[in-house]
């Protein structure tokens, strides 16, 4: 009955050096095909956009193989059941998963998890009860471990990710130290989401404000750019600080630092203050951290966590939005709605 | 009484620039004061020589504050009591203490610990059971971690850290390989200290060996060197990877290194691989890992870890000792015998 849907999906056309162009992502329209034993065929109602994508474009070995040409570019999204040959779901279901870049998809029951939009609207389950909001408290938790009184640095703060380190580190007694990319974010960043302050590093004396902005040093960096943004941090770090290395976006399209002494400097930093710098990603932490919902979820409803989305309608509008994203165009957490649940 | 003795004692003349002649030491000689209550007047018999030092030459913040002209040279050393004011020690004790670069030292009782040479022999107590023992049992412990079946590569794997190191990574179970800047050094590291196999850092074919070396990628690096070697090793780092950064050695002179994107490359491992790198000193573990000396004293007697001592003699040879410690001239644990127990 299904199977004469027709599917739209973006794969992989070339290999691009630098920033990409929207025509990185090819577009092919094939049937959709029927579910078997313990799956599922959904529908894609939203798709999370994300910029770790733009690594998995570089023919080199990185958390996930490279993408090969031609093959689907996988995603995570919320989606709805169409058809189920899977105990627990059925037609209407609401679910996140990762179906993919594409308007159908085929998947296990298995890796889908049901999702209660009593709880949360879709949006915060892509987000901030999603891979986005795990990334922040896993890797702020696990890695930064905030104590009151720290002092928190986080880069890409309008981000999807980095807005919520900083307002997950203020619900520990941190003071919060934001880095983005215009005057204006900055002020999100403050007004919105909470920050103590927040700096531009586009501005002339970037360096000058950021050290007036700690007084008392650097005890945690929450790094999502890398390059010198990071460099001018960690250079601030007190004895013992740690440093979780979430993303490297100004590193993504392949930007290099000129600075050929930055390595030595950075070790001898790392030893003389007994610096603990360390990558992770969020599926390191699957099965952990099991009160991660529950907690975010009482935060998102008492008001002490908020997520900005930043959402564009349609499918031709994914490809887009995340050259938009590389670019830092956002503010909030990127997504691209497919449909709205039936 | 002992108020008439005479004491040289090594202060710093001038901050250096590179490498450090032994000029970089001045001797002052004056009369020993004599001890207060709670403290006992030793005399040095035993001195470490430890490549830290350079690093407080620097005029800038590391984990000590930096040497001010004219001070004294700190270091640690075995001596024996020869007037005591403190309960629990006596005329003839022998103690492991920070008497300093000097032939006579004052200090206090509280900060001695009393050695039993029927266990060790003062050089051990000095090095394998001191603090270079420490320092390599509680890096490679706490933040190495290792587990049966790693790769464990070590630098400086004939100096008096990295050759313990080893020794321990075999005993729990990890394949080890050692880099070391002579090929005599590596005979050693291989025969003497049983590492599975050691390159010679200064080899045209370093990198070529190295990679042949690790068929299994690495699991843990223990960083003595810094910069180009380090460099090499991280970047056949697994997943998950373990760093610790104990010492810098190939920086400590000022040397740079001159690729200008290393710094990047470095925070992409780091992402990608999820790397944990982290700066420690012995001094930080003060107090944990109390069955250190008793475990490292049994596998001292059993013969599984052994360590060389390069020993001078006679107060004038500190400082060449020290630079030739920098210059990577010695194998095993540089120490300088001022006298002999009475």
């Amino acid at each position: 009955m299904t199977s004469q849907l027709t599917n739209r999906r973006l794969v992989f056309a070339y290999r691009p050096e630098g920033k990409p162009s929207p025509d990185v992502f090819g577009v092919v329209t094939d049937p959709v095909p029927s579910p078997a034993e313990g799956q599922i065929l959904v529908r894609n109602l939203l798709v999370s956009i994300d910029p770790y994508l733009r690594l998995k474009m570089y023919d080199r070995r990185s958390y996930t193989p490279p993408l090969k040409i031609g093959e689907q570019i996988p995603g995570r999204g919320i989606a709805q059941v169409i058809e189920s040959k899977a105990e627990g779901f059925k037609p209407g279901d609401l679910v996140a998963c990762y179906g993919a870049w594409q308007e159908y998809a085929v998947v296990k029951a298995k890796a889908a998890q049901k999702i209660d939009t009593s709880i949360a609207s879709e949006e915060h389950w892509l987000g901030t009860l999603g891979m986005t909001g795990r990334t922040a408290y896993t890797g702020l938790l696990d890695i930064g471990k905030p104590k009151q009184g720290d002092t928190l640095v986080v880069s890409g703060a309008a981000g999807a990710v980095g807005s919520l380190v900083g307002q997950i580190g203020k619900i520990f007694g941190c003071r919060v130290v934001g880095i983005a990319g215009t005057d204006e974010k900055c002020s999100v960043v403050v007004d919105e989401f909470g920050f103590d302050t927040c700096i531009n590093y586009r501005a002339a004396d970037f360096r000058e404000q950021l050290a007036a902005s700690l007084p008392n040093g650097c005890d945690i960096y929450f790094d999502n750019v890398g390059g010198e943004i990071a460099q001018a941090v960690i250079s601030h770090s007190n004895d013992f600080a740690r440093v979780p290395v979430c993303g490297l976006i100004s590193q993504y399209n392949g930007q290099r630092a000129a600075d050929p002494a930055a390595l030595d400097e950075f070790m001898r930093l790392i030893l003389s203050r007994r610096l603990t710098i360390r990558g992770f990603i969020v599926s390191d932490y699957d099965g952990q951290y099991p009160e991660f919902e529950t907690e975010v979820a009482k935060w998102l409803k008492s008001g002490s966590v908020k997520q900005r989305h930043y959402i564009r309608h349609g499918f031709d509008q994914i490809a887009p939005a995340f050259i938009d994203l590389l670019s830092g165009e956002n503010t909030g957490k990127t997504m691209v709605r497919l449909a709205d649940a039936a």
